[in-house]
């Protein structure tokens, strides 16, 4: 056995004993140490970066650090195995990716998305969500004449006063009654759900307080990076907190099939299921309530949106049929379920809900998007762009719905990125290129330090890499450059400093390599070719988009004229397009907030129309031309010919 | 810290390391050994005898334990105080008590009872248990095209080929799916509920085996002291193994009162829980399969009744103002509960149904039992008379139904009684005296050699103690009786030898004390005042009495004319008297194979009329009355009087 000791910046150092013949990502792992490993430890992607500060460990050669890196000390983590005692430095950019926790309110446009879209529902006849009540019910106490059962002395009051002839009370409400009935003497607050006319649901009873309490909601999409919630207070429907997180099994693969292909390791499903529910969600539910001063117990409703992956995940059904043709999900609309059965640690007696999903790829974050778009209420042609780790495409109207799926990589999220990042304060999100010095002008998310490039930055950057003649159309960079923030490493792989320890004098590098460029030019094409084959199945040019509603973490900043460029988005006028943000959490917002909100999300998820791009035997050519910047077939943007 | 060496008879030693100051009884609770204290460690009852073989303990004198026995190093476990490191052996006479469990069929009674019961049911218009069902489904294999979810192509399939339009899967079910679908090419035994014409409930899919399963119920009965459960085939209604074995919580009391208190402790409902789940009802459950040759996951469905107590602390449920004026359950009707939310462990997804309560102390255990008499379909006046560690009363017909509870205490299935013992082999269940020398001449289940006396034999003892002037009315020992079988020991308590080591040659001695015989009148005057009370609340003499049915684990050998000899039954012809057995349990069967049964039972429960017998004026002064062999009021009596 060997010691390792992890030195996490910021943190406490984390000791542990290992067996020889582990990595350090491995030993990382099971000391609950987060290193970022996008690749799941196939020594692809770079990201796990420590540095050795004492002892030894066995690495093999790698394009991913320099030789003046392994100078330092520096070695990806899981590909450097333990053959002595070891002391790892890990540094704060590998860590941030995961852990930083964030909370914040809604961005503008996604306030002004929600509030348009609810009194636009509201005005359709939709109606304010009402069946999560709570009551102060004074009961009278019981006598040897009137000797009825606690439990029936609720139902009584149900019964008499409140006209529910139906009451259901479960166990978890059951061991409460008692002594709660106790303590105040008979006067307590129930918390209920009105399931229907005549029928209640009790989801818990406390003494009644002097104040009374209010009950809360979460809405919450379940990203394969990031996973964003907002608390909800359910009385005024107003969001309270907002927060967002990396999805902890991000160590275990960056993209859906990375996880999926993790689940068939013993264990895996579970390690996996734990990761999203035990070290992502319950500490962002953890956070938000600390932040409003109340506790979990507090929380009795949850609409809850991901991909079909990561509902398959959350919920431990084996997903390993999702990706192996013909592409069959276990559970496309499972039904609500107790939050204590999920493990979500809200009230016990709380229901989650999870938005359904329409097919393997396409998940209940698009059924919910789509509700909150809400393409289904629009006269003319409109798509929704969902750009994360998977890209979603819905293209239709209030007539039909198109869908189909690609997948982008988490380039979009700043994953699988030398120095990405998920949109957290100090990423930088907006970038220009000096024509005559090729510095870069940036900003970043509150405009701390650079600490990395987000998605809407990298799009900046390529899109400004290619303009000022950095890079041409194949994303390679030009050798004969002679500047000191180009620069090639001795596998004669071009780099871009934006920032330069030395150059600039700014705390940390950030620079961009021809393999993220190549990832980046994958994931834009994988997204130009899918709504390219979308509209193509329907005979229909670009031209006929009236809106394109661009969604998910890249970043509020993202400059659409740039992802027109870039040959991401179809060349039409730059005013067609909205950015909205996260519309996956806004549909479970509002699925949250209004009664009629989950039917219309079932009713959406029936009526989208699945294109399976793996087996349409125009996509894949459409990919490899769309490989290029900004298009093989320039006829496509005919606005970058002026 | 001390080491102490459990050797318990038939077993490999327990170890364990204690802390100063603790008691035997303590050590061999944490240590998990068995040692037999129904008083809980008050030192009263005089059962948690262990013999020191090394090493010493501090105890106090005590007039359960001889000179003799202290010689030879028998101290109560529940008294003695560890001050250094100790071995003990625990005698199978304690062990026994708890531990020794038994698979066996029903009795003849009960078999008769059921099965007439069950045929009157039937011909009265109630159907056979048709809800849980199982289905072969041959599933169409998914393709591109036909690319339903798999909880939807099974959906699918009950719709169109079992005409359910609404079906629901659970999360535990749902998990399943994927593997048991591509196992055996989409064919899959299905076993669901069907809850309402339109409505399936799924509880388990399959691959389709050769041969068809069959699904499996569970009847089952939680005395205070004894617990017996049955397994039923559930398409033949064939019961087909029985057991029972002590209740667990026995260590903690023998009584509800007492374990009621002990709830009141840190972690005590936990305890009782666990005690009556993990360590009585799971262990019988997995004995019962075993011998079926089935597992646990094949049982889909369970009915359960026990007093009010017993429902509460299996649930969970405070049950502390049970015992407090004005004696208020927490919960009388319990919902169907899923058995994994209990803890049972049958199938996770199958549902335990509880018998419902009447009140504090009228519990499902007499709902169950008054369905299987059947007290509702009688023209007669007809009496349920159930002697458990709580005595329960029925009275009434098909018009009507008084009932009302008493303490007697564990004497009539054994408990609190020096050498009683349940109804297990080598149980004394029949006795005589003979006239001249006094000898008893007795008969002990299955022909063993005697372990101690159950409830049956105990009434034969005291009634031939009376019979042969051993004992007087107020059953103290004669002290002019010159036979070595009576003897008082240095505190002057009389005792009686039904066997002797030295006169008769036997592995152990079998006795009953002064303070036994007493005992055992404060539970037949409780049971006697009882019946008295609640005829005299409806102005009714015993002539009235048409059936009087007798349950409960007392033994089916009972000697109804010594026990009406004793006062604690009616002095009413002995053939209107019938011994049926277990009641509760044979209730629970019925309601499991009847559609039904459970909403009888429920009708029963709602129209009995509970009288509280601790707030009658008359009980008290009747049970000090009753509190002599056979009674103060020889008018009651008439037929002794010959």
């Amino acid at each position: 056995m060997y010691k390792v000791v992890f030195n996490v910046e910021g943190k406490a150092p984390v000791e542990m004993q290992i067996g020889k013949g582990e990595t350090l990502l491995e030993a990382a792992r099971k000391a609950g140490v987060m290193i970022d490993s996008p690749c799941n430890g196939n020594g692809t992607c770079g990201k796990c970066r420590v540095r050795v500060t004492s002892g030894r460990v066995k690495s093999p050669m790698t394009t991913h650090l320099s030789e003046e890196d392994v100078q330092a000390g520096w070695v990806l983590a899981c590909e450097s195995v333990i053959v002595e005692d070891v002391t790892v430095s890990v540094p704060d950019a590998a860590s941030a990716f995961q852990n930083q926790m964030q909370i914040t309110g809604l961005s503008e446009g996604e306030s002004k998305n929600i509030r348009y879209v609810r009194k636009k529902m509201l005005s359709l006849g939709m109606t304010e969500a009402d069946s999560l009540r709570q009551e102060i019910c004074a009961l009278p106490e019981p006598s040897i004449d009137d000797n009825l059962a606690d439990e029936e002395r609720l139902k009584r009051y149900f019964r008499q006063h409140l006209g529910f002839s139906k009451v259901h009370i479960g166990l978890g409400v059951l061991r409460k009654l008692p002594d709660a009935f106790r303590e105040n003497g008979f006067k307590v607050e129930v918390t209920y759900l009105k399931t229907s006319e005549d029928r209640a649901e009790i989801l818990d009873v406390r003494p009644a307080a002097e104040k009374a309490r209010v009950p809360y909601g979460i809405a919450i999409d379940i990203g394969t990076t990031s996973v964003s919630a907002c608390l909800v207070d359910m009385t005024s429907y107003e969001i309270v907190a907002k927060a967002s997180l990396g999805n902890a099994q991000a160590k275990y693969g960056a993209d859906v099939i990375n996880r999926i292909v993790h689940t068939e390791k013993p264990g895996g499903l579970k390690r996996l299921r734990d990761a999203v529910i035990e070290e992502t969600i319950n500490p962002l539910i953890g956070q938000m309530v600390q932040a409003q001063g109340i506790t979990t117990e507090d929380i009795y409703t949850m609409c809850l949106a991901g991909n079909t992956t990561m509902t398959h995940l959350l919920l431990g059904i084996n997903p390993d049929y999702l990706r192996r043709e013909p592409f069959i999900p276990g559970a496309n609309q499972p039904e609500e379920i107790k939050a204590s059965e999920v493990g979500i640690r809200i009230n016990p007696e709380g229901w989650v809900y999870l938005a359904p999903s329409v097919a393997s790829y396409v998940g209940g974050d698009i059924t919910a998007g789509v509700f909150a778009v809400p393409v289904w209420l629009q006269d003319e042609f409109t798509m929704l762009v969902d750009l994360g780790t998977n890209g979603e495409i819905v293209f239709g109207n209030k007539d039909f719905m198109m869908t189909c799926a690609c997948s982008a990589g988490p380039a979009f999220e700043g994953g699988e990125i030398s120095c990405g990042t998920r949109a957290i304060p100090g990423a930088i999100e907006e970038v220009t290129i000096n024509d005559d010095d090729l510095k870069t002008v940036y900003k970043t998310i509150g405009g701390k330090d650079p600490v990395g490039v987000c998605g809407s930055g990298i799009i900046d950057l390529i899109c400004e890499m290619k303009r000022t003649g950095i890079i041409d159309g194949r994303g390679r960079i030009n050798k004969d450059i002679d500047n000191p923030r180009v620069r090639f490493d001795e596998y004669d792989i071009g780099r871009y400093y934006l920032c330069d320890k030395a150059l600039d004098g700014v705390a940390q590098d950030v620079y961009i390599t021809e393999v993220d460029i190549d990832s980046f030019i994958k994931a834009k094409g994988a997204v130009f070719s899918a709504i390219q084959t979308l509209l193509t199945s329907m005979d229909m040019p670009v031209e006929v988009l009236e809106n394109v509603y661009v969604a998910g973490g890249i970043g509020s900043n993202i400059g659409i004229e740039n992802a027109i460029a870039l040959g991401m988005l179809p060349d039409i006028p730059v005013d067609k397009y909205y950015y909205i943000g996260n519309s996956s959490m806004q549909g479970c917002y509002l699925a949250l907030t209004l009664n009629e909100g989950k039917a219309k999300i079932a009713e959406l998820a029936g009526n989208m129309t699945y294109v399976e791009l793996s087996v349409d035997p125009g996509y894949m050519d459409a990919f490899i031309s769309a490989c290029f910047i900004p298009h093989t077939d320039l006829s496509l943007f005919p606005s970058l010919a002026q």
